[in-house]
This record gives structure tokens, C-alpha cells and sequence, in this order.
């Protein structure tokens, strides 16, 4: 108690500049979705624990914020959106044409170290393009990957899509006479072939009687990319996007459930971890539903931290975020009040305005004029309108071209400021 | 797992026509606290139980969503919003000019039993105004809770704010002589008069040495409102909003940190509970702050499921929440593809649009022309653009006026095309 109440740790608050931070990314989320002909769904960031634990297979379950509520139910903060978007559609797929563009902006929360780009709590951006198999859809999401970076303001070279595909590796495991769990084994070494030591790597390989050199000529020299990623690449150059995709086969993503393309947004300088990813899942939401549904998937997400990271460290995008931030400003118009025996008429031009839409305020006490014109200014008002012992008569300032000129407290008066300000 | 995995009781699933909902609310949310000069900021869902223990004084603490982390931590998610508010501005506040009008879109978990109008996850919006002690903060959010309802399409009529003032009670006490605590209690009884049996209410008020009738009387025959509310009632009609408000002292909110004037934004019909309230809290910040940090405050909440019920309720304000709705469709323009040997052409064409920020679709796989054109219906696009052996000539058909025209896959034509769409 001595040092007062903290967040929890790996846990922030976002104080107004950070939260018009949140807000940016939000609105381009939301942006680039609405162009690519998304829609933005939720579900609650608390679910039955087994939703998780039959999907990710273990892999997040060390990971999870997991409790037994208040009437004995084992339930878990969720670690991602995946599965409850599998619920959902299990549940209501039917009432909607296929293919679903859907989209949500939510939060997730893991039990990690918390870590620079890594936090125990985090918005996800999710865009899911369910009920169609073909390579068409993964090419969609790529394309929007692709346009979500550079609404952010990032350009060529400071980003780029690694493009890969799962079943490249199980053709390679079955002619290597691979069984199904050691292609899954497989998927593994090559998921961690940049973290983990040669050594270690060589070791794993061996006991599926594969070599690192085998791999890397895999990687490297591909005898054929295969039908999907060929058709990936060609509609990338269809939308001129070419330049923006790299074929890197040692990209499997982590989750087991991917099953086919699959591709990470790369800082183009490495830096950080991937900042974005996403890939073909067309089997979770049949082992969801029990075999009910089938509905073949692909998705991409993106969190808020890394990308925020890389925008301040990127020049020209971080100045983009930071002229929305300068156009922020919580007030337009200051009415400021040079007589208090006018107050009430003053309150009702405050209403007026507000009413016209106008960002409003006002000194709520009794405060000298000048004091109220710092305000004013602290407030970023565009606008300031004095109302004084002249009233009906007004003066309104330009703050910024440093002009004014009298008006009436009129209805018609206002009419045309509001044009001016508009 | 036979009937598969479902929400957790008391939990929402948000399908796209649900989230249209939501954000149809979130966004009068933003634009009226927007123009009453307010930013936006978030605290974490999961806090430190000992935060809500200490300001609550028990009463949530039967309903909280409460466990130990994998750290051993006693961590909540969170009832409400003022105390991680508190916490956040004790730790912030000499970094802004005062007053702080701050205000905040969440989630908050309760475990209460699920009925109509209550949920075990909610959408809160809280506004709070902080650093300011007169009347005119109190006015200020009676009025931006008026100016809500009105922007979610109430008209007067519809709905009526209770006002009242917890100083008349405190007066009321003290002149009957009760102690600090005998008058906690008998705001506890007035809280409760519409919900308990008189003859319970009138025991109880025996213990005070009060009686029904001397309570009725101070209700319905007040002596005095005090400078408080008579301020704000004076206010109000200065803005012209004095036919909204109705005083009623019955009204002293249930949790126990309000400290002066509390109001609640009622249904007119009053079938169902309050749709918001709020309040002055001028100890609370202190409290929490351990006395390091005095800011008297006032804030005001609605949440988003009893207002659901009542927009939905009420013909013209549902007629404005359908209105929106139906400008939600997911695409403004659809690409159909007559010859699949222009599906590259098509997809460099789809991905002008977007880039012009129009919401484009297309049939990502081989699809009948009369196909694509029923999926352009059912997604309500204006417009859609026919490629097909012609191309670079294209067909422009206007879906609403039922006019089509030959344009050619030139960008100045499409520039034109843009600006007949906007």
C-alpha cells in the first residue's frame, strides 16, 4: 500500500495520448477491413477452459489465465480468438453466404514474461475469410496484410510478407516416408530453426534420419513451390503487390492447427519479432464442431504492440500517426466568459454549439480572461467566442490566424460560423 | 460436448448485425463526449482485487469474477471502472490542467444471475469529470447525459433525469441528530423504498427513530434543495434542458463513495431499471490515493444492454438505429468477372478501388455471372463493375437506379467513377 495501487504486472493503461494511439491503429483496422468487404463480429474474453485446451493442443495452456468462477466452471481469459470464432460460426454459419469475411478487434491475454513487444495483456486485430478452400482466399488476405502496412504508412522496404506453405512440408515428409507425427515433428524443427542451436537442430533431425543439409536445400532450392503458393504469388502480381511478398519456406507458424498456406509480416530490418501473421486452417472447424461443420479457413492477426513499436521507429509512418494525434485536439470552439452576470447565456451558446456538433468547453468556474484563453489554447481550440457585458454582441478569435471580428448571438450568425469552422 | 461448445451464461456472442449494434452505441458514445471536450482512456479488465475491496466496502465483492493468477496474485476482473479510474489518475494526474474530462468504452464482469437487462459481461461508457467540486461539473454531465439520449434518438418524453442531491440527506440526519453511521443507513433505506415491503422500510426506520411519513414528507415537501441542486436545476434551464430533469431526493445510488449530487437517467415508462446514473465522489480519489491526492470528482455511466432494450423499445429512436444499420452494408462496389481469362485484370481493378478506399467485393473462385450478381445484392453494393472479354471496356451498373454504362479500365475514368460513388 506504501507505494499505492499498480497495474498488474504486463498490464497497461492507456492514458488519453495512448489510448488516441489504440485508436489510430483501431480505425485502420477497421478501415482496411471495410474496404476488403469485412465485418467486424466479437465474442467474450471469457470462455469454457476446454475450447482451448481441445484446440492448441497444450501449446498456450501453460500460458492461460484460467480460474473456476463463482458456480464451479472452469473458465479461461482468452488467449486468442480463433477457437471462439469457431464456436460461432459452428453455431450460426449457416445463416449467412459463404464465403464470411469477418473481422474483430479484441483483447487477448497470456501469461507470458512480460518482455519489450510482449505484454500479458494485448489488442488483436483478427480477419478470417471462412467457407472457401482455394488459394484465391489466402491471396485476399495477404493483399490485405499488405494494404493494413501501408495504411499504417510503411513502404517498400520496411516490410515484407514470408510466404510459405504447410503442405510443402508434408509432400516433403511423405517422400521422405515420414509418418504423420513425425511430419508433425518436422513442422516443429523448422518452426524453431532460427531460435534453436544447430546442434540441438542436427540432433532432432537425426532421429528422423534428416540431415540440416537436407532441409536447408529444401528451403532454399525448392524443386516446386507447389499449386497454392504458385497461385498466391501470381494474384500478388496481379495487384501489383509482388514486390512486397518473399517465398521463405522455413515459415511454418507455431500452431498446430495451420494446414496449408501460410505467411508473417517481417519488419524488414528484423528487428523485432514478426509483426503480424496468419495462415490456412481448414480442419480446426470441423475438430471444433465435432465433424458437424465443415467449413474450410484462412486468417491473419496482428497485435498492438509490436506494430505500435515499429511505427515510432519508423520515420515517415510515425509521423503519420503523429499528425492524427496533432488533429486530436479535444476542443474546436472556447467560449470564453468575460462577464459572469452573461453566464447563462453563455451556457446556452455552449449548448448551441454542441448541439451543431462542435467541440465545446468552457471555463466551469469563475476564471480571469486570460487564464481562460491559456486554456483555450492548452486545449488546442481552433476557436475561441467572448461572450461579455456587450452581449448579444461576440467576439470571436481565430486562434490560429491570430484574426477576430465581432458577431451576433443569433441563430443565423452562428448558422455561418459554424461554416467557417467546419 | 454433444450439443458442442457454447457461450458461458451470461456471456454475448456479438454476430456482425449485433456488433453493428454495439458500435452504432459506441460511436454516439465518442461523438457526444467528444463534443463535450472529453478524451478517451482505457485501464486494464483484470486488476488487483484489493482495489475493489477497498472502495466498495463488500457490496460488489459477492459478484466479482475473482481468482489467483499463475503468480499467486489475488486478481479481479473488474466490476467497474472508478477504481482502476482513481488509480490511474493518482498516479497521472499533475501531468494535465485540471479539470480532467476523461472518458472510457469497456467491458466489466459481474457475477450476478442473468435476467433481461443484465448480463455477466457488460459495455460500460464512463464519463468523469475530475478536479472540480462546484455544481457546474454536476450540470455539466446531467447535460451531456441528456444530450446523449437525445443523439441515440430519445425526445423529450421518452425519458427524465432524476435528480437529487445526498448533501439533503446528510442535512436531513444531522438535524434529526443521527450519527455517521445512522445515516449510511438510512440512505440504505431510502435507496431501497421502491424495492422493499413498506412494512420492512418503516422496522428499519423505527430503529433511526424515523417514520415512513416523516420521510414521504421530506421527499415529496423539501424544505430546501440546497445551493447544489438548486445550481443545477438553474443551469439546466439556462441550456435550455430544464423539461428533462425532475427532481426526485427518493434517488441517492445504491454504492456508497457519492458524496453530493446524484442523478439516473430513467425510462419515462419506468419498466425497466435506470438506463444510467452518476454522481458526485469528492472523498473517492483521496481514499485510494491514501490521502496523497485530493480531487474531488463527479462521473457518469451507462452501460450497453438496458439501452439496447430500451432503443429497440421505442419506434423513433429504433427507426435512427435501422437507418444506421442499413448503411453498414459490406460492400459499395462489386467486381464480377465474365471471363475468367480477366480475373487478373479484375484483381488489379479491386485493388484500385480499395486503394481509393472504396469497400470492393468479387466471387474469389469461378462463379455463374447470375451468381455474382445476387451476391452483389445480398452484400448491398451500388454498384458493380462487369470485366469480360472486352476489357479494358468495362460495364458500370448502378444497382439502385437500375442504370449501367461502358467505361474503359483508364484511371482518369475511374477517377470519375469515384467521384460518382462518393
Amino acid at each position: 500500500m506504501a507505494k499505492g495501487f499498480q497495474t498488474l504486472t504486463g498490464f497497461r493503461d492507456f492514458r488519453p495520448e495512448d489510448c488516441a494511439v489504440r485508436n489510430y491503429l483501431f480505425e485502420i483496422f477497421r478501415e482496411v477491413a471495410r474496404r476488403y468487404g469485412f465485418v467486424e463480429y466479437e465474442t467474450p474474453i471469457l470462455e469454457s477452459t476446454d475450447l482451448y485446451l481441445k484446440k492448441s493442443g497444450g501449446e498456450l495452456s501453460s500460458q492461460l489465465f484460467r480460474f473456476e468462477d463463482q458456480g464451479g466452471r472452469d473458465v479461461t481469459l482468452r488467449p486468442e480468438v480463433t477457437a471462439s470464432l469457431g464456436r460461432l460460426v459452428t453455431a450460426c454459419q449457416r445463416d449467412y453466404p459463404k464465403p464470411l469475411r469477418w473481422f474483430e478487434i479484441g483483447q487477448c491475454f497470456r501469461y507470458e514474461k512480460p518482455q519489450k513487444g510482449r505484454t500479458r495483456e494485448f489488442y488483436q486485430f483478427n480477419v478470417d475469410l471462412l467457407g472457401e478452400s482455394c488459394a484465391a482466399a489466402d491471396a485476399e488476405l495477404v493483399a490485405l496484410s499488405i494494404d493494413l502496412m501501408r495504411e499504417l504508412g510503411f513502404e517498400e522496404g520496411d516490410f515484407v510478407i514470408r510466404l510459405s506453405d504447410r503442405a510443402y512440408w508434408q509432400n516433403f515428409g511423405e517422400a521422405k516416408g515420414l509418418s504423420e507425427e513425425q511430419t508433425a515433428e518436422l513442422l516443429q524443427i523448422v518452426d524453431k530453426l532460427e531460435r534453436e542451436k544447430p546442434e540441438r537442430t542436427e540432433e532432432k533431425l537425426s532421429a528422423l534420419g534428416l540431415t540440416s543439409a537436407e532441409i536447408k536445400e529444401a528451403i532454399e532450392n525448392p524443386a516446386s513451390l507447389g499449386e497454392n503458393l504458385e497461385s498466391v504469388i501470381s494474384e500478388m502480381e496481379a495487384r501489383g503487390m509482388k514486390d512486397f511478398i518473399e517465398v521463405d519456406l522455413s515459415i511454418v507458424r507455431g500452431l498446430a492447427y495451420y494446414t496449408g498456406v501460410v505467411f508473417e509480416v517481417f519488419d524488414a530490418k528484423k528487428s523485432l519479432r514478426a509483426v503480424a501473421g496468419g495462415g490456412r486452417y481448414d480442419t480446426l472447424i470441423t475438430a471444433l464442431s465435432d465433424g458437424k461443420v465443415d467449413l474450410p479457413a484462412a486468417g491473419f492477426a496482428i497485435g498492438d504492440v509490436v506494430i505500435r513499436h515499429l511505427i515510432e521507429e519508423t520515420p515517415h509512418a510515425n509521423e503519420q500517426l503523429q499528425a492524427y494525434l496533432s488533429a486530436q485536439a479535444p476542443t474546436e470552439v472556447y467560449v470564453v466568459l468575460a462577464d459572469e452576470e452573461q453566464r447563462s447565456n453563455a451556457l446556452a451558446l455552449v449548448t448551441e454549439l454542441r448541439e451543431m456538433a462542435i467541440a465545446t468547453n468552457f471555463s466551469l468556474t469563475p476564471t480571469k480572461v486570460a487564464k481562460q484563453f491559456k486554456q483555450a489554447e492548452q486545449m488546442g481550440a481552433d476557436f475561441t467566442i467572448v461572450v461579455g457585458s456587450e452581449y448579444p454582441e461576440l467576439t470571436l478569435k481565430n486562434l490560429r490566424e491570430r484574426t477576430e471580428e465581432t458577431i451576433s448571438a443569433d441563430q443565423d450568425v452562428l448558422q455561418a460560423l459554424i461554416e467557417k469552422i467546419a
